[in-house]
């Protein structure tokens, strides 16, 4: 374990990952987690990876978890990375999908949920509370279920359906609100503060974004540690993104990738875009977005308690942040659908219009090698597909 | 590329797989892929596996495809098999969970779906047709979407919703049919004969069971070569104990484990169990059930073309056959997540029910080694899971 310090990227301060913090004490700012690089690139070497077990658990040396036996683990992570050949062909780029619907609870919330529920039965939680827009409560749910941690989940009452069950089959204590995840965030901070529970809101607690890292970790692997030229992120509190630049940055410190940085794309809906109108505007922190709303449900986070942790990642990478119509992005999850066979939530698809569109205006150049994360399996959001079917009685034929 | 012939079971003949075949043309039979295990043998090594990637292709040797360029792949296989250790304790067995919810579509339908798409691309078919009860008509739409195959997919109008969404996403020409799987069988069965499409039904091509075979494979390394005591396995087409029964034979074949077998466990619904009214009496070959009903709707298989495989991989390896009732799986269900946090599907939870009520009649022994198998995600089956729940306004607080 060579977890050294909690830091604080606004004011700079450590803080002792050995107990129980949430934000910054000082400046409310999320908190992230630092490691003694030395150390790590003394022992890790890319190697070891060879016979370890096929889950985000392999890259142990880059996680904060003290002791091996307070790991919850159900099996998530080393999702595929296909290669979309057929589209590739297409549109003259080499085009990856990166499919995490392929992981418990059809999510890579289960990434953050297994990390961060692991630390903190770590550390002796007993309760936790959490506002989602489904798809991370699910997660949450299913792993406290394993820790023996009583979890309080509200989420908005039109998150999808699916997450209601999930929650509601492993236990825990849901609660909707009839109103946006800003409505449940505040409901939940409520109930923290005069109940003690750990939050375990996005970015309110430290681990969270670990997991998540090793999304871009697995990508560096599976591309057999050549970096790609470009990743594309559907973005809502944006902590995948904050975790895959913490991912490639890390592997920087420790030798097993170079100079060149991915270039990262934030991809919103145009209902709700209030990182794509910072980068626009060039700031460095977003605005609250009024009337929020998309069919991309996972990305209807008004104003992310990381947004500028997001904004510095494009930054830093020079890389840029677009929206996508409603319109557009189911029209591209039916297109991925029927030509690639991968069927991806609706958030998943907004990556793919939005490879086409940076592609047409010549930001995305011939050759370049471009992932999309599908952050969910098309499975949770039946509502996105229309169907119409023909009904036969047992003595029709096919084609009359 | 080891495959030599393909074989009937009943007549004993051998077939050319170089060209396409469904059954055995003398018996009727499904047809068994057969390769020269000395080559095999001597070609195939445990240590090979180490550095190959972790999905179903990873056991080639023992795969039916000729040439790797026909792979039809989605990143499916290499599940988890995860250690249920709070029901292990409580029940005093090893209790192992074979988690196929985490694949392509869900369902572990996308590995039949993966070799059987692979083979009917590689011997040039254009266009197929396949009854189903939704699982394996949605993994064969998905992958015949990728390998640009026309797919004809026939289901009954109670299959699970979201497999008509899959189908139709696929690009996948549907039809759902007011009866059973077996009327939408005789639907296919005459599409096929005036059309000339490839049938793909169940055991009626011979390239699902390999596909299905690799379950059988990984639990074996993931146990590192050590043979479970038993195996359940919710049967309704029996097409995963017979793959299962397949691989451990061939693993005896080429000296990768010894002579014991694991008992094999055919769990069945008590409103569709003809496997286990046939062992019951001491049967080869089931007989029609009539009113086939049951929640644990992918087992719905009134009578399955190979029964006969079933019963005999049941009757070699001294397994049974048990049938449990839809209070009980729901309840199972249930129990299974909040638990050990896995969401697994209604056909998976009657293994559980099935393990405790074998452990209490003595049939499974203290400290037996047992791998349940989750054929899907509990999410392709929102109905199972009922769900009140309260619902707040932005200003009202958790627990009042």
């Amino acid at each position: 374990m060579y977890m050294s310090h909690l830091e604080c990227p606004k004011c700079g301060a450590k803080h002792n990952p050995h107990k129980l913090n949430q934000v910054c004490p000082d400046c409310s700012a999320p908190l992230l987690v630092r490691y003694d690089m030395d150390k790590v690139k003394a022992n890790f070497k890319k190697e070891q990876l060879v016979s370890r077990k096929p889950d985000l658990w392999r890259y142990r040396e880059l996680l904060p978890l003290v002791d091996e036996k307070n790991k919850v683990s159900l099996g998530e992570g080393m999702t595929p990375l296909l290669s979309l050949d057929k589209l590739s062909k297409k549109l003259g780029i080499e085009l990856y999908l990166k499919d995490e619907g392929i992981i418990p609870s059809g999510t890579f919330k289960s990434r953050g949920a297994a990390v961060g529920v692991s630390r903190a039965k770590e550390l002796g939680v007993k309760a936790l509370a959490m506002p989602t827009n489904g798809n991370a409560g699910a997660s949450w749910a299913i792993y406290c279920a394993k820790a023996d941690i009583d979890a309080y989940i509200v989420m908005p009452v039109d998150a999808p359906s699916i997450t209601r069950n999930e929650c509601a089959i492993a236990g825990a204590k849901l609660f909707l609100v009839n109103g946006l995840i800003s409505d449940a965030g505040k409901i939940v901070g409520r109930a923290v503060a005069k109940h003690g529970w750990m939050d375990a809101s996005t970015l309110k607690e430290p681990y969270r974004i670990e997991g998540k890292k090793t999304m871009g970790l697995e990508i560096a692997e599976q591309l057999d540690w050549q970096v790609p030229d470009v990743i594309l992120y559907p973005t809502g509190g944006g902590v995948g993104l904050i975790g895959i630049y913490k991912a490639f940055r890390e592997l920087q410190e420790i030798g097993w990738i170079g100079d060149k940085m991915p270039r990262l794309v934030a991809v919103q809906a145009t209902g709700c875009a209030p990182i794509v109108k910072a980068w626009e505007e060039k700031k460095t922190e977003s605005e609250f977005w009024n009337n929020a709303s998309t069919v991309a449900f996972g990305i209807t986070v008004p104003k992310a308690l990381g947004d500028f942790l997001v904004l510095d990642a494009i930054y830093q990478t020079e890389g840029c942040a677009i929206a996508i119509t409603d319109e557009e992005l189911l029209k591209d999850q039916a297109e991925l659908a029927a030509t690639e066979g991968t069927f991806v939530c609706p958030e998943g698809a907004a990556n793919y219009t939005a490879t086409k569109k940076l592609l047409a205006s010549g930001w995305i150049k011939p050759n370049e090698k471009v992932v999309m994360l599908n952050t969910g399996t098309g499975l949770k959001y039946p509502d996105t597909v229309k169907v119409t079917v023909p009904v036969l009685q047992p003595a029709d034929d096919i084609l009359g």
